[in-house]
């Protein structure tokens, strides 16, 4: 099942079922909410459907499935093509930074280009969204943790990445951080969000091109590491990570600018777009 | 002001104010929502204090001021005699880092050294608690923001900071980020939480000594700086570096172990203690 966070009138917000272009509505809930609650989501989804009201996707708004999930941990050079391409060896342990709520935008909404820097870089990626936690997770139970998968554009100011030994400031720029469209339950997908192929396209062409299986730390030894330190819980969202194909390791290197679309596809997720805009001025 | 969040039973929990060795609750709320809600904390006591219930410090369990700010961000390197004990060079702009609410413990709480690493180290630290935010706050306007200052002990698992490019997990373990005992409201310490005494015991012995003057970027800046990329929030948390002698760059290495009692005080804002403790084994 396909889940969108939305908003039929700008204002009021939902949760849905999306079916082709159709969304039919569950009222208002939040996949935060169910998660906590360790309620099914394909059982909530059917008990509710009896009555309820159908929208098309071309007429509302969505937002990211989930806008304030309780941890948002990503994993860097988790694809060895991409470790190439960058300043740094490829280290044994995964390499991973947060992404705050605020950075979060959604399918269909711009993605923002501060004014600060002209170096907003894409990075395709796939969300592995937890209905369950805890410490110490082997890695044989991991997958029964996840809720689901979606895509996320990691969206990078590279100047301010590195500006700082720590990537923090370059990976939560305001409207930089797009998830969606919808969260994919896990049934729909290869046990861990294996095999599915994830391409990158800024305005058609095609600058990322890999599957989910190059992963170094596949969603299950991710789950099964970070627990060994963190306690992850429901509602957690781990993006696993980008391949090769930056702009920013190019020569000359591809930078994102106002009025360019970027689209992130992963077989089965479906395709995520944003078109770039640049931050309005300060008044 | 002083504000704890304890617990007298240790399952309900109730903001308070501290007076000296006397807690006067003000009932059931949090800071957090408090915050959130643009409440004035002084006032907001002011009004309760009437028919108050009052407590002794000694029979009630302290929690951490904050227990799920919406972002803490950690500044590394912001002393120039620490970063000379480390091996980076002195960046030109904060190093920013994460810590996720999970790693949280309070005044009195056990820190937890991982059975996974014998590498569990002290960092002392100023933390400014924001009462209001936004994004491109002027350096003149940012102490606007301030609610107050608080004690951090940044525990960092240093074998695991050093794993991968990125120190997140070896600063998010559970139980490692020690916070409090109060937030103390800004009026309280000079402006910016400027020229207060920075102190760091391990059994007694001074470990760390410095003053927040000796902070590179101070609050102020922090928070402009900050904002200049990510929005920033009420009760969010800015965790503002450690100074030099941590125990990680010391020949022999000191590190910390079961038993051992370490204490980070700054002038005006208390003493936060904690004993470490060993994690227990799994089952």
């Amino acid at each position: 099942m396909r889940f969108v966070n939305f908003s039929p009138d700008g204002k009021e917000r939902q949760l849905g079922v999306l079916q082709g272009s159709t969304i039919v509505s569950l009222g208002v809930a939040t996949l935060e909410q169910l998660l906590a609650e360790g309620k099914d989501l394909t059982a909530f989804a059917n008990a509710q459907h009896a009555s309820a009201a159908e929208y098309q996707l071309s007429e509302v708004t969505l937002l990211p499935p989930l806008t304030k999930p309780g941890k948002i941990i990503c994993v860097g050079l988790n694809y060895a093509d991409h470790t190439k391409e960058s300043p740094y060896d490829q280290p044994a342990y995964p390499t991973l930074f947060p992404r705050f709520n605020t950075s979060l935008i959604a399918h269909g909404a711009p993605m923002i280009r501060p004014l600060v820097s002209d170096s907003l870089d894409f990075e395709g990626e796939m969300a592995v969204v937890l209905k369950s936690g805890g410490r110490h997770i082997p890695l044989a139970k991991a997958l029964d943790c996840v809720a689901g998968y979606s895509i996320f554009n990691d969206g990078s100011v590279r100047e301010f990445q590195f500006k700082a030994p720590q990537w923090t400031v370059g990976k939560n720029f305001d409207g930089t951080g797009a998830f969606g469209p919808a969260l994919v339950t896990a049934d729909e997908v290869p046990a861990g969000g294996k095999g599915l192929k994830l391409e990158t396209r800024l305005n058609g062409t095609v600058v990322q091109s890999a599957n989910t299986d190059d992963m170094l730390f596949d969603a299950a030894s991710l789950i099964s590491i970070i627990s060994e330190a963190i306690t992850l819980a429901a509602g957690d969202v781990i993006v696993s990570g980008t391949p090769s194909g930056i702009g920013w390791a190019r020569e000359p290197k591809l930078i994102m600018r106002d009025g360019d679309v970027c689209e992130v596809e992963i077989e089965g997720l479906g395709v995520l777009s944003n078109v770039v805009r640049d931050e309005a001025p300060q008044r």
